[in-house]
């Protein structure tokens, strides 16, 4: 894929991340009392970039189904909350113990664990709060079906218990099959759930449902791979966060199981794939095409 | 009140108390994978015992309204969820730094760290799945107001900015309305959703409704003034966790702003004013006349 497509699909995340924040800031007014710190926190988390992939995926399967522009950026909000308070966890000292995201010094290193733990409390709650909100969608059979995915997706059976079997994963000898699962449920539900999120908002078919899982599927594992690749091919820099950490701390990676090259080759054969399961779809779908090959070619 | 009433309305926590086990008890079955040291460690919690409260205000205001006991039930266990996890990180280290809960190691004492913020992240998350169900009610409108209010009650505007209000009492000097302020976003908000609970299953005038919230702030503030008695009056043994410690850490509490004797004198006459919000509801309000008495007249 030529750079200027590349260069095209960062402008549209760009662009994303601005209308996503500007649903976000009046939400996280800072409030009078002392309670204030605590948004302060959930605020430095939201609002320090990323590439809002996921906020992304919201609004390309919504244009599929067109899905207005003003409920999929709600949505897309949400989801970039439950993302975000998995992020202000992660890197307590508890779990991976990270002192940079985003460029920035993580949340319990600008506050402190406390408020750390309760910003990401907050973050997820609220998203379930953006949801519930007739703003969101006009029919409540919408907002509980996209709050039932969504607890699914960051429950314990999805997004929690993926990172559980992160945490456990140097106890056991994951094999291939074990970390495919690992990925799926850690960071794979939530993608999936960016990208059923506009079907369910533009009560798509089953069997449009059906392919775009399977997008959503292979796309989230080629995100992945080439989440390893970049964590032992870039520098801190450009990665805005600590760089080689997973190899040195000997996680449970596709990449360490099958080496650079293989991994290189697979990420490919799943983001080809990704884009075979969007062959029902017409020029409506070249978004999610895009997102599939920014998987694999980006930098960050 | 007589002793023999505390005993029946103990008897009848208990009930709820089983009868909000039984239906969390499938949800949280044991998984195969390595996640399911996440949910061993959900059911710690969860299945510690502790007064059901929040659960039996639900099914006390369900009965106003003749709401199915099966409806009120998973609207219980959701919010028992809520409450379970909001102690579980409560007592992390990083924040009060307790070892022990309803009478058992809190949940990073008998896991870890990691686990524990894991376990209370996942407990949030199953509350919104449980209320996300059509099991729950078969109107999706009432769902999603059930959700919305309990979204509302644990977020940043209470539970959880109540708690970040409560980290940093000792940097302000919070006087009587501050603390009001405080008890009412940690802990009242959660208990008035509970009452409100019934009233949103069962399409509650808004007269009634009014009622009930008013006898929702005053049950919370006098529950909340008899927590801060009992901490200082009962051993460790009777109350199943470290006692004494918020003295000892000069946490901001009305006791210590009024000294025992008015401390005591104005829990009385909040159950007081409790009870009197719900003048104009029959012989089915005696539950929730009960809880007014208990709350003040407990021992743990």
């Amino acid at each position: 894929m030529p750079d200027f497509q590349n260069q095209a699909l960062l402008d549209a995340l760009q662009s994303t991340s601005n209308a996503v924040e500007k649903v976000l800031d009046p939400m996280l007014a800072l409030p009078k009392g002392p309670e204030a710190r605590v948004v302060e926190a959930m605020r430095h988390a939201v609002f320090a970039g990323g590439k809002r992939l996921r906020p992304f995926l919201v609004l390309a399967s919504s244009t599929l189904f067109d899905v207005g522009k003003h409920q999929a950026l709600r949505v897309a909000a949400a989801i970039e909350c439950v993302h975000t308070y998995s992020l202000v966890h992660d890197d307590l000292p508890a779990m991976d113990d990270d002192d940079l995201r985003r460029g920035q010094p993580t949340v319990h290193k600008a506050f402190d664990e406390a408020t750390a733990i309760l910003a990401g409390d907050a973050l997820l709650t609220l998203a379930f709060d953006i949801l519930s909100d007739e703003k969101t969608h006009p029919d409540a059979n919408v907002r509980v079906r996209l709050i039932a995915a969504l607890a699914q997706a960051a429950g314990h059976a999805g997004m929690v218990g993926g990172q559980m079997i992160d945490m456990r994963a140097e106890e056991f000898d994951l094999d291939q099959n074990a970390i495919y699962r690992l990925q799926q449920m850690k960071t794979g539900a939530l993608i999936a759930f960016s990208v059923e999120a506009g079907a369910i908002m533009g009560h798509a078919d089953s069997r449009m449902y059906q392919h775009l899982q399977g997008y959503a599927r292979d796309l989230g594992l080629a995100f992945q791979i080439a989440d390893d690749i970049l964590d032992v091919e870039s520098t801190t820099e450009e990665a805005g966060k600590a760089i080689g950490k997973d190899a040195e701390a000997g996680k449970a990676t596709l990449l360490g199981l099958m080496g650079l090259e293989r991994a290189k080759k697979q990420a490919q054969i799943l983001a080809d794939q990704a884009i075979e399961h969007l062959k029902e779809f017409d020029e409506k779908a070249s978004l999610l095409r895009a997102v599939a090959h920014f998987a694999i070619n980006r930098r960050k």
